[in-house]
């Protein structure tokens, strides 16, 4: 691939795992191929925040790295109070390019997208005008390996950067597979599934009882052969183009029935 | 409206304003007057924190009440916690028939659906097959006036429960406005439009800056009658039913031209 590297280009990331987590330094070396960035993580671990955002507490912000090119910094709230600030408050009036979040170390595809503070601030991004990709690797552990993350995730943005056609808020859920040879990339849909949780009980030395959340998840449409569950059990990288409309228009007639 | 109280039905109750709010008395009311109640709410204000789901920290229950067919619960979790808690540990493998979440303070329609935790919780709800009911009234005040939205929230409650017709994983997003005189109810479509936030800057005593979050919203078409915002500007209770598929359909064909 040639290099895209374009000075005009100001590229945004951010993640779910906080600053320090491998996946960011991996999302901004991808980034960094493409222009320049500004990189705003969330100060600590925010998996599974969505697309929360904070209202009861105050945020601070820390700068942690400059040079040209390049500033990183670690803001105090949720991965959508990232991207809120660093468009509204750090950025304002700039024109930015594309939002990168991740790489999250772990799986965002099937219903995850709406418990993922990774797809939460991806989602986000895609408010500001510029095209968003939440990336993340198959791999929950802190040493994992994002060599293939890194490669598609780049294929997959020099796409989207160069298309001519431009698409109003374009963000993509990009999942790939750890697995040792990686078939290619399938363009797939949100697979239906959903999580059913174990609370484990332990108690406290003051003698209180409290609960770990934890669970398993169920595939309903294993056999679906369209969607990112699939692609990603037959090592392929899944993106699914993510929309943020959740009215179930199939429900209105019926609705419209009942509530007479 | 004739009674429709059943003895044998199970109604859940949570809400994102916290176990202490009015709004979570005046839902309980609400599905007392339907069946047995078991509600679980957050045991502190968690607006705001969408569908997010705490991986990190030890989640602690406290009985507030308990008398024949009604106990209360604060959980320490967000909204969605409390749903995830009351069914897969509280309630296993017992049927519920309801879920509502609320009644907020403060509305839920257009974009806020995404940030929202009584919707997040609502949403949860509607995982465990039976039909959720997220309610919100359009008055942040804590001693705001919930008379409309029990009545309102009691209708369209006892037209779903009293269907023929059972949809799977049927969600509700259901607003009141705070109005002199409601209209009626009119079944929409989530409304276009976003948040732009104002980070208030402030000094701590220590001489560190922070920020507090806050914004303004903008519709994006206002002028659109199907809309849940355009509803409640012209003093009709919205009813947005709610579907969890994210996938854009509309960019997958975009999508396998510039991937290939």
């Amino acid at each position: 691939m040639k290099t895209m590297y374009d000075k005009d280009r100001l590229i945004v990331v951010t993640n779910d795992d906080g600053y320090e987590a491998p996946g960011f330094a991996a999302a901004i070396e991808v980034a960094r191929e493409f222009g320049r960035v500004v990189a705003v993580a969330p100060a600590t671990p925010q998996s599974g925040r969505s697309q929360a955002i904070t209202i009861y507490d105050p945020l601070f912000l820390r700068k942690h790295h400059s040079e040209p090119g390049l500033e990183i910094y670690s803001f105090s709230g949720t991965p959508v109070d990232c991207v809120k600030f660093t468009f509204d408050h750090m950025l304002k009036d700039v024109k930015v390019d594309l939002v990168i979040s991740g790489i999250n170390h772990g799986s965002n595809s099937t219903i995850n997208v709406l418990y993922s503070g990774t797809m939460g601030a991806a989602i986000e991004g895609s408010f500001y005008g510029c095209p968003s990709v939440g990336l993340s690797l198959l791999d929950h552990s802190h040493d994992a390996d994002f060599t293939d993350a890194k490669r598609y995730g780049r294929e997959i943005i020099a796409s989207v950067l160069s298309s001519e056609e431009q698409r109003e808020q374009l963000c993509l859920n990009v999942n790939v597979p750890a697995v040792a040879e990686i078939k290619g990339v399938r363009v797939c849909r949100q697979c239906r599934g959903l999580w059913r949780e174990d609370f484990f009980p332990h108690v406290d030395p003051n003698g209180r009882q409290y609960f770990w959340l934890t669970g398993d998840y169920t595939n309903y449409e294993p056999q679906a052969e369209d969607t990112d569950e699939w692609a990603l059990a037959n090592g392929y990288v899944s993106v699914v183009p993510i929309q943020i409309d959740l009215t179930s228009y199939r429900d209105m007639d019926y609705l419209n029935k009942i509530l007479k």
